[in-house]
């Protein structure tokens, strides 16, 4: 079976998109993807990569781009949503803690819905605390857990691991060797993962 | 006839993509396809919109990216082509007056065949020269004819209206208020045009 690495962090716009198909995009294609999330916004300052912050022009094209393909997909999304959101370091750490259990994509899922339907942003309280509760956490149990020394570590050792990749922004997807940018990428990262170029 | 105005700017690299595949697919889809170049790079400048200069790793992306898909499309690229070009108003302004004849269409591609497969930068000689020749002109004549105030000031006059239509880079396909940036919307774009919404 094809494997992928989706790449993301909780805080990338796009990267809706495709954390809300992906699990029916999986199973339609018979694909195994792998969740990894990671710290995109310390990569981006490191690259000096700063899409949008003083860009209004771009920046209100990104969110009718986002708000066409999300109909496209059948993805409800009020746009704009909150953005930046003020720490994705925290959240990321969650969803870490929560892909080595059994709750990370559920976690993940519902963050970006309280973002992008209920309007308020990932990473911050009421929607970490309610994600959490949503994907059968207690809220203050998985939120010390995710602090603990271990996990800070994981999803940094994660993001250097993503750079090393290639990988310099989300949502991305690796396939052996091979770096895909963007949601509108993921059909391409699949066709090489099958045939090994871009059909 | 679903119509599309397209927004390019010889000297962006992704516009390579579609200037290539831009005839066969405006046939194919029975589109009408109005090519209108504008000055993209003193947009970017005034909107703080720097995308690849002093971005080594997304820079390396961007050239795999574009290889990936030029051999999707079946177009040879010899990359990474010289980037960026030196000028590119110039170039854009030969464009301009070729479209206002009836060789517009034909000096954009060969200016790019000439940059993207003989490695010889857009819009600086020999290429210049070169794509004026294969497209069946005087290359001094048109050259002292592109440079006329005339032609100046229409390629400043479009791309006060590329930014007025909302383009903020190239490629944009633009129909009706809706614009559509890259040339991986395209088919968002055509979509649009003929339906109203994005498939």
């Amino acid at each position: 079976m094809p494997e992928i690495d989706f790449w993301y962090s909780i805080g990338s716009t796009y990267s809706y998109l495709t954390v809300m198909r992906l699990p029916d995009w999986a199973r339609a294609n018979d694909v195994t993807v792998r969740w990894r999330p990671f710290n995109v916004r310390s990569v981006m300052i490191d690259q000096k990569n700063i899409p949008f912050a003083g860009k209004p022009e771009k920046s209100a094209y990104m969110w009718r781009d986002i708000e066409r393909r999300s109909a496209k997909y059948g993805i409800t999304a009020r746009v704009p949503a909150p953005y930046p959101i003020p720490d994705l370091q925290l959240v990321n750490q969650v969803a870490l803690l929560g892909l080595k259990e059994d709750w990370g994509i559920p976690f993940t899922r519902e963050s970006y819905r309280i973002w992008f339907i209920d309007g308020l942003p990932a990473g911050s309280e009421p929607n970490l605390s309610e994600a959490l509760h949503r994907s059968g956490q207690d809220p203050a149990e998985a939120l010390i857990r995710s602090r603990s020394d271990a996990i800070v570590k994981e999803l940094a050792d994660e993001t250097d691991r993503a750079v090393r990749s290639g990988v310099f922004g989300a949502p991305s997807f690796v396939v052996r060797d091979e770096v895909f940018w963007g949601d509108d990428r993921l059909d391409d990262a699949l066709s090489w993962a099958r045939l090994g170029h871009v059909t």
